[in-house]
């Protein structure tokens, strides 16, 4: 999908987060902020909105030194995600009448784990709340209906912490042989190849990098390698609001899987914020 | 008070948001927001926040070659307020014990209507609500000690709209000399000469242009008979945001009424979101 108007403002108040994320001195701050503007001046140059994204991510990076910004929040998140853990087996066992509906609904909770948008991660108490809150949007049906034929399926990663409860989903697939693609290097609260292992999806799953390093998946970017796995896996589950964008126009089936928390993503889907969606590009484009 | 970078992403949303009130072609709103993009790059050549909003305010007028795009939502906010002037009345009748301190809640409740933040005009039924809520701070002994003496006022007027809630401040001083400063052009949804006389201040204070047209006071591009004014007035109170951002360091004392919308204001005075606040210069710097 095309960058919106509304993504301008945005941008701007997330190249101010992730400066004061990275850095306490305020010229700094200034600094990144100064270049983030004629990056954002210059957005009609950027086919999507996770690459502008990346540009200015790349910037706070260059500014601060700092290789990966976000490496302590991704731990965190991840450990707090791991802690957990128990309770989204419990509620899945509880919820065992219609598993695929509910394991799909604890992998898009995961995405509340997003530093990007959030700030901060959701209190544990909020959790439960967020699990029981049904899907807007759901094509479980359609997906139950692959899932019978289907030998392979690729997981396009999102956020870090998000990967634990991804993981429930691989754990609940036991018969498909999933690939598990990251981001090739830090972006944001995004996992990499270290916080998918750090979430122990290699359990379960083969994980892989994707050869691109914006905070959603430029398809033309990947590594030849990736884009194979991309065309020759029976399912595609793309997580989260990154990815969703751009993704939307690709030339084979995807089941976008996301929490969406901004207006830009759910007029383009027609929900409403906070509304969790499962749905096949191929229903509702 | 100086420009924080938190006013950046904000002075975008308010690009976006003005360019679209000014026009429904979009390619006319990405123009003003890659123009708007270059002025908020270039926000330490500016000393104050409003002149910055004048500067993206003056590009909307630019390219859509509207004198005064807020013209129809000011006449409309002066209509609407005209409509709850006998409650407001009727609300000081109950409150006649402090009298003083209510009529200068009454005022600062004006600012609720406040396109610029607000979007779109305060519901009536909540107006009871905000009517009835304290200030957080309150210099309103302070002020009343020197109102035995005092014998003339200067208002630096704010928002149409909010003006015919001054109107009632002015109809209860009434053995003060009341002058009304306006801005000298239309900017954003702030009163102009038109507006004040619209909402028939001239009944009970003498109308004038302060000289300048930024949606905030900016003493040194004001008229010198307006800063005559300014200086030789017994009392000072200014309204709302704008006028606050261009008058904290001014040289002489000012009673700031407002109610703080932004988080910049909140942490420059101390308060939270939402919060009123009555309060001099002289106490609290």
């Amino acid at each position: 999908m095309k960058i919106e108007l509304d993504c301008l403002p945005c941008f701007l108040r997330q190249a101010l987060e992730a400066s004061r994320l990275a850095s306490a001195d305020e010229s700094v701050q200034r600094r990144i902020l100064k270049d983030a503007v004629t990056i954002i001046g210059d957005y009609d140059s950027y086919a999507y909105a996770p690459e502008v994204g990346r540009a200015i991510h790349n910037l706070v990076k260059q500014h601060t030194g700092l290789s990966d910004p976000y490496r302590e929040l991704k731990q965190r998140n991840i450990e707090l995600a791991k802690q957990v853990y128990p309770d989204l087996k419990h509620f899945l066992f509880h919820h065992r009448e219609d598993w695929l509906y509910w394991t799909l609904k604890v992998a898009a909770t995961g995405n509340v784990l997003d530093a990007a948008i959030y700030g901060e991660v959701q209190e544990r108490e909020l959790l439960r709340t967020e699990l029981e809150r049904k899907f807007a949007i759901c094509d479980s049906v359609e997906f139950a209906k692959k899932l019978q034929t289907a030998k392979t399926l690729l997981i396009i990663g999102d956020n870090a912490g998000e990967t634990v409860f991804d993981r429930v989903l691989a754990e609940q697939l036991l018969n498909l042989e999933i690939v598990y693609a990251v981001r090739s290097g830090p972006i944001i609260n995004d996992t990499t190849i270290d916080e998918a292992y750090l979430s122990e999806l290699d359990r379960h799953a083969r994980i892989i990098s994707s050869g691109c390093d914006a905070p959603g998946l430029v398809l033309s970017e990947c590594k030849e390698d990736f884009q194979e796995e991309f065309y020759r896996a029976d399912l595609v589950i793309s997580k989260g609001q990154g990815n969703y964008e751009t993704l939307t126009e690709v030339d084979r089936e995807v089941f976008f899987l996301l929490k969406a928390k901004c207006p830009v993503i759910t007029e383009d889907i027609g929900v409403t914020m906070g509304d969790y969606v499962f749905m096949s590009n191929k229903n509702h484009r």
